[in-house]
This record gives C-alpha cells, sequence and structure tokens, in this order.
C-alpha cells in the first residue's frame, strides 16, 4: 500500500490524464471505474482488479475499507481524489483497468441494440443497461455516440458494460444490410405501432440520438418502423425510456 | 431591448442567484427554462413569455433569433451567458417565468406516478416525460427528490413540466393510504410480473430512488408488488428505464 499526497506524483499525473481525457483512455486502452457496485460486477464477469486507487478517507471503516482489506492498493488524499473529477460524487474507490474490447464479430444472427449519435452519458448508460437486463447481448454504436467506456457511462452502466458485446465506431448502415433478423427503427413518420407490429427471430433495434432522432438513411434500410402510441398530451419520450418500452415489449411477448 | 456586459449588473446579478441557488428560485417563487423548444412549450400550454434574455451571438441569425422578432428581450454578452452555467450546453435562450404551483389538490380518484426519492436531474425530468406521455397527469414527489422546476429537470422534461399537476414534498404514504385506485410498486421481492399482475380503474405507481429503489413503508401499502421481468444477466434497470416498462405496460393494455 503507497500513500500519495502530491498532485505532482507521476501515478496520480497519469490517473488524472486518464479521468479527464477520452483520447487519453483510448490512447492507454486503459478506463477507470469508480465505486465498490462497479469493482464488484468487474470481479464478477471478468476476473480480479489489480490496480485499485482509494481516497484515505474511505480506509477508515465502511464498505469500501471491509472489501479491500487484504488487498494492494494506492492510497490518495481526499482532495486529490475529489480533483479528478471523474463523477459528480466519487465514492471513494477507483479501479484502473485494460478498456475490453469485443471477443467477437457482431453476430448477424442474434438480438441486437444498434445506437446513432447517443451522446448523454447517462442516456448511454441506460440503454446499455436496458439491452442487458432485456437479455440482449450485443450493441453497436456509430461513431456520434459518447464513448461507451467513459467513467460517466460506466458508473450509469452499472455493470451492463461487463455483460455485453460492445462494438464501437460501428457502421451500423453494414450491419443492418447483412442482418439476418428483423431490423426495427423508431420513428414517428409512416411507422407501425409498437403493439401491433408482428416480428419473429433475432431483432436488431435502432434507436436515434436525442433530439434529431434515428437518421434517415437507417429508417429507410429498417425491416420495420415502429412508434410507441402516446395517449398523453406529449408525444416524445427521452430514448432511454423509449429503449426500455421497445425492449420489454420484446420481452413481454417471448414470456407470453 | 436592453444590452448587459457586465457581472455587476443587478439584473444580471439576479439571474446568476436563480441560475445557481434552489433556495433563491424557492424564495422568489421563478425558474429558468432554457431553449427555443421549452420557450415555445411553456406559450402553447401558459401563455405569453415576457422576461426572456438571449445571448449576444444568437441574435445575429438562426432559430432563436426568428423567433424573438418582434419580442422584448434583455441581450447579455455571451460569456456571461455561459457563466450562468444552468446547463452543460446552454442554448442561447432563456425565459425566467414564475414557478408554477398545481391548480388543483392531488385526485385521489385518477392516475398518478408517485415518486420516492428520484434525486438525479436527468432521471426525474425523463420520468416526467415519460408519465405525460403515457397520459398520467399528476405526479406526486416526496421531499427527498430533486426540485422539479430546477432548470436541469426542466430541459430534460422538454416541456413535460407544462402539462402536468406536479405536486412537491408529498407525503406518499397519506396519498396511497386515500388513494381510490390501485397503488403499485416496483420490488424485487415477493412481486408478481408486471405481465401478470392483473389491474383495473386509476392505477398509482410508485417509483423509488436509484440504488435504494422505494421505501419498505411504501412497498408495504403498496396494492400490488410488481417486478419486470429480466431475462438478462443483469438485473435491474435506471429507475426512468423501469417506469418507462411499467406506464407503457399500462398504455398497452387501455389499448388492445
Amino acid at each position: 500500500m503507497k500513500l500519495i499526497q502530491s498532485r505532482d506524483n507521476a501515478y496520480y499525473k497519469q490517473l488524472k490524464r486518464l479521468a479527464e481525457s477520452g483520447r487519453e483512455r483510448k490512447k492507454r486502452g486503459r478506463t477507470l471505474l469508480d465505486g465498490l457496485h462497479l469493482a464488484q460486477a468487474w470481479e464478477a464477469q471478468r476476473g480480479p482488479l489489480s490496480d485499485l486507487v482509494v481516497a484515505e478517507s474511505a480506509l477508515s471503516g465502511g464498505e469500501i475499507a471491509d472489501w479491500l482489506a487484504g488487498r494492494d492498493c494506492t492510497v490518495i488524499g481526499d482532495a486529490l481524489m475529489r480533483e479528478l473529477g471523474i463523477v459528480d460524487t466519487p465514492s471513494g474507490l477507483l479501479a484502473v483497468v485494460d478498456t475490453p474490447q469485443p471477443a467477437v464479430a457482431p453476430d448477424p444472427d442474434a438480438d441486437a441494440v444498434l445506437l446513432d449519435g447517443v451522446q448523454d452519458p447517462g442516456n448511454l448508460g441506460s440503454l446499455l443497461r436496458s439491452a442487458a437486463a432485456a437479455g440482449v447481448g450485443q450493441v453497436l454504436l456509430s461513431a456520434g455516440c459518447a464513448a461507451a467506456w467513459s467513467p460517466k457511462v460506466l458508473r450509469a452502466g452499472q455493470g451492463a458494460h461487463f455483460v455485453l458485446s460492445i462494438h464501437e465506431d460501428r457502421d451500423l448502415a453494414d450491419f443492418m444490410d447483412v442482418y439476418r433478423g428483423t431490423t426495427l427503427a423508431t420513428t414517428l413518420e409512416r411507422a407501425t405501432s409498437l403493439y401491433a407490429a408482428q416480428w419473429a427471430g433475432p431483432l436488431a433495434w435502432v434507436f436515434g440520438a436525442e433530439g434529431r432522432g434515428v437518421s434517415p438513411a437507417l429508417i429507410e434500410r429498417a425491416g420495420l418502423r415502429i412508434r410507441i402510441p402516446m395517449p398523453g398530451a406529449v408525444e416524445s419520450l427521452n430514448v432511454g425510456a423509449a429503449a426500455a418500452v421497445c425492449l420489454f415489449e420484446m420481452v413481454r411477448r417471448r414470456l407470453t
């Protein structure tokens, strides 16, 4: 166990670069997990963590201290931990990990979620969580999406990342062209109600950016254009909410 | 039209206090709408806006400039607008409004959404949007929720606020006790599948805080305990996603 109190420490400076810069995370192939829940979820799926960082005050007792007992870790001052600014409310525990790469290519015969330009980290994390909970195993992201493995998206994903194949920077149109199940895009125009649409076999759901929705080129390619009926006074949903409604309508039909 | 270039201007200082402090917004009974979409949604539901603030650069052309033509407004320098720090990406247009108060008391005979300690502004805004889209007219918030009329929650709500009766700082248990329809709480224990549960008449859905879920006292009071079946490798959803799944299962049954 080593203690770092100085901003000028080389290891701390490296942490800070990883915390602040998506480019640095990409270059190093590393990212940061914040919090005990993510650390435990990682170990359950991916094996032991070796590079742990803890805030001094979190060592004095509580669940992080209990979990760390017998493990090697780097201790940093509370102020230094706050200054990393990774998430709004840092937990006191960080793990530095190699950013996982998908072990296999996208599978054109399996369920998939395709995300077209989803930029809000909270929405992206929630979408990954919904996909994993619904039993979808692969998610493809267009180049315009937020970085899936950023600390904020990891936090919002609550461990969903570790059970998914996440394919970033993908050409979604190319995947739709080779997909052997049904592709579905959510849109308000010329669309079938989610509850009336007929489908069978593997499904690839396309969800679009907040605001502008799914790109016209992808809507054109979709086998089914789907709208969620909204009886209320507003006619749009947050993309994470809309995706959850669609994915769990798939779950409902498969269960019943 | 008046132009403000100085941080020391009294009107700007007032704006900054409103932007930064929930207490100030409460004391003044005023809040801030960011962006053209919210401004238009307000006017569609609540009548003309009178107190408009625009960033200098947004006046030089574009949809904000078009919409402002012929209206009185206060112009502030772009740096001053950024320094208000209301949302991560300010649109360039602000409206100062009186925070609406619900015109009527909570209705124990109508559909309702009850939020127990939902603190994330993005989640809260998304929940309000889902309620409004599903046709639920009233939302009750416990004291532990984020302030519904904060600029961040307004932005995430995308106008849903203006079509809802929003009752803040409520004792949810009291409302559940007098509610004349069915109350439903989402929980993982001793719960019926959302897709197998039987219900009729008005529904009051209780959704809980991120992390700890619905309080035990409210779960005990609920007429139905509901769980969303999750066939995947993770067994939890973001609260906004879970609420959307439940509310649109209600919509689906009523439509079909």
